[in-house]
């Protein structure tokens, strides 16, 4: 029988261009933030997401550095890289780690120095989550390859670009809010028309900015939880799936067979159904992402996936409430941190703390967080 | 109640400079030896100990791409970093996962190409898990570093240099008779005084060369690996510890801190006291990790860590056998896929598979695998 596992604290510092600040001093910021929100004085792990602290801060080995700045020299603590789910994937092996009775109480890190590059170095160190071999090396990155699919996708099913930008809107609507959002500005309609273009289609107002920053989720067993004074989230469910690293290798462009197989294993470990979900953190780092999450993950049939946001049912107070804090559209992309953003948020939201972002009754959330187009996606699903 | 967790199926690669050879090739010949061994097709999961993807072979986000390759596609998997100790962080990682409940069965690959740079960017892969503020901004290497504990060792201690040449000599004993060794030569007394120095004291023949290479273990539950074709290896122990990243920032530089943390918890999850010990893979990097190692684990007595090795207490006959298959020093060093090969030579002796470098008697084993000089350290006990 498998320990549940809960968050008994929060912590994250704003997103942004934080050129001021090294990537110790941010994961520091976070890791303490998270310790005050619960009231906790010492741990026994921490585990860290992060990509690019060997490429853009010529840093590895952060574990026992961060580990001692934040005044837990000595405990068990190293990094957890999957590209953009690099804090997904930190979040799962802290689910792990305490769920297998090994540890009691570990603090899942999030942290990234993004923006300390520029033009082909940054375009150099965002490229090293694709192909080396295949993509990259040919000059592929993120955007180009995220242009391929929507470009596939308005061809396949005669949809217009405008029918996307409610992704980006709602992002926008809801960051606008967030204190520690990146971008507080609204999007008006039919401003993917005017945006400058990145890689047609894909526009400024679509993709998500790279960011820096850090987050934090303190987490212990759920028997143990009740010792603690913050309301605990319980994780109830934690699932891990991967798909070609490479787009050209699948079967089919328009599916994201990673995001279904994680979706169906976690809905059947947390015995819930799709409706039983109050929102949905999704990875939002182009609109098409959203939208083949939302159709590969069951919420809505191939080829619709546009429709929840062009309708409107993605608002804070819609069926399936997207990005309640901006996603990382407007609160921004700080890569191996965003997963970890994503359940301090899900926590305000299920604490009920989450102030202008509330989702009213906000019991049960999803938050996924994806590498690549699709090729690692971690999905956990937590309950107040 | 953990559920205990079983080696069931073991794979390495040839230890060398494989310029013939990209990451994920390598990779897949580890696991697809570990699957053969073991008689298994599917896992449920695969985690990958790396420390140099990004920088060296421009290529993260491994986790999909070897699983795909490997024929295991959409499976679970992400990488793990922790420097040099990334192989044993990836095991320990896998423990955790089939420990828990959640991941049935595991494989836990390491894998690394280190030698693909030459010149100064070698220097600069190599340093990134040194403290990039204070200390590789600096023009400190890992090598520069040692060099400085072992000339402060014998200062403090009055020990000369040919104290400590029986590590390296016990170790090319011992790789010279394994097939997967980087190195087969013998070294004969006297070498340390006659060797090329790197970085005063420490000479060509102390330091364990860098390398490519690729090993993976497949793991699976206890009650479970009776259900699979080979002898099961079980891990007894898993724990891991931290230090400070610098030098400068240790109380006492003769000290291992998390050498001692990390074995003292092994020891104690066991129930087993060191004399229990058969034999024990440490980080052999250098000579004087081997010193401070058997001291910091309690094997020895501050100032006589050395000693070991000069009354030749180490060899495959002795009372605690070090560097079985050749160590880091002569096996090579395959970075972040060291930890992984540890894992496999110590089930090899298990198994009683040794063949040359079969320790008689062999039922239980320590591995240990070091991050920086001793930043990070894991220690896992193996028992057949």
């Amino acid at each position: 029988m498998m320990r549940e596992v809960s968050i008994i604290g929060i912590g994250q510092t704003p997103v942004g261009e934080h050129w001021e600040t090294d990537l110790r001093s941010l994961g520091i910021g976070a890791i303490r933030a998270a310790m005050e929100d619960g009231g906790i004085k010492q741990v026994d792990a921490l585990y860290i997401g992060s990509a690019y602290g060997a490429t853009v801060s010529s840093q590895s080995q952060i574990g026992p550095l961060i580990a001692d700045y934040a005044g837990l020299r000595g405990v068990e603590s190293f990094t957890i890289e999957a590209g953009d789910a690099s804090g997904g994937a930190a979040l799962r092996t802290g689910y792990l780690a305490v769920a297998s009775g090994a540890v009691d109480t570990a603090v899942v890190l999030g942290v990234e120095k993004s923006t300390d590059t520029v033009g082909a170095d940054r375009i150099a160190a965002r490229s090293v989550s694709l192909d080396a071999d295949y993509e990259s090396v040919h000059g592929a990155t993120l955007p180009a390859l995220a242009a391929l699919l929507m470009r596939r996708y308005m061809f396949e099913y005669g949809v217009e670009l405008s029918a996307f930008e409610n992704f980006s809107i709602n992002a926008h609507a809801n960051g606008a809010k967030n204190p520690n959002a990146m971008y507080h500005n609204l999007l008006k309609p039919g401003g993917f028309a005017r945006a400058p273009m990145i890689a047609d289609p894909v526009t400024l107002f679509d993709g998500a900015p790279d960011a820096d920053g850090a987050a934090a989720v303190i987490l212990t067993s759920r028997e143990g939880a009740g010792n603690f004074p913050v309301k605990p989230v319980h994780i109830i469910a934690s699932a891990a799936a991967t798909d070609t690293l490479t787009l050209h290798d699948r079967g089919d462009l328009l599916d994201f067979e990673a995001v279904r197989l994680s979706v169906d294993k976690s809905l059947a470990q947390a015995g819930i159904s799709r409706t039983d979900l109050d929102l949905f953190e999704l990875h939002d780092a182009f609109t098409i992402i959203s939208t083949l999450t939302l159709e590969s993950a069951g919420f809505a049939v191939r080829g619709e996936g546009w429709r929840a946001a062009a309708d409107q049912e993605i608002s804070l107070t819609a069926t399936l409430p997207l990005s309640t804090f901006g996603g990382l559209k407007s609160r921004g992309n700080p890569v191996g941190a965003t997963g970890v953003y994503q359940a301090v948020e899900a926590a305000l939201q299920l604490r009920g703390e989450a102030g202008g972002n509330q989702v009213p009754d906000a019991h049960t959330a999803m938050i996924q967080n994806m590498g690549g187009l699709g090729s690692t996606v971690i999905t956990h699903i937590l309950k107040s």
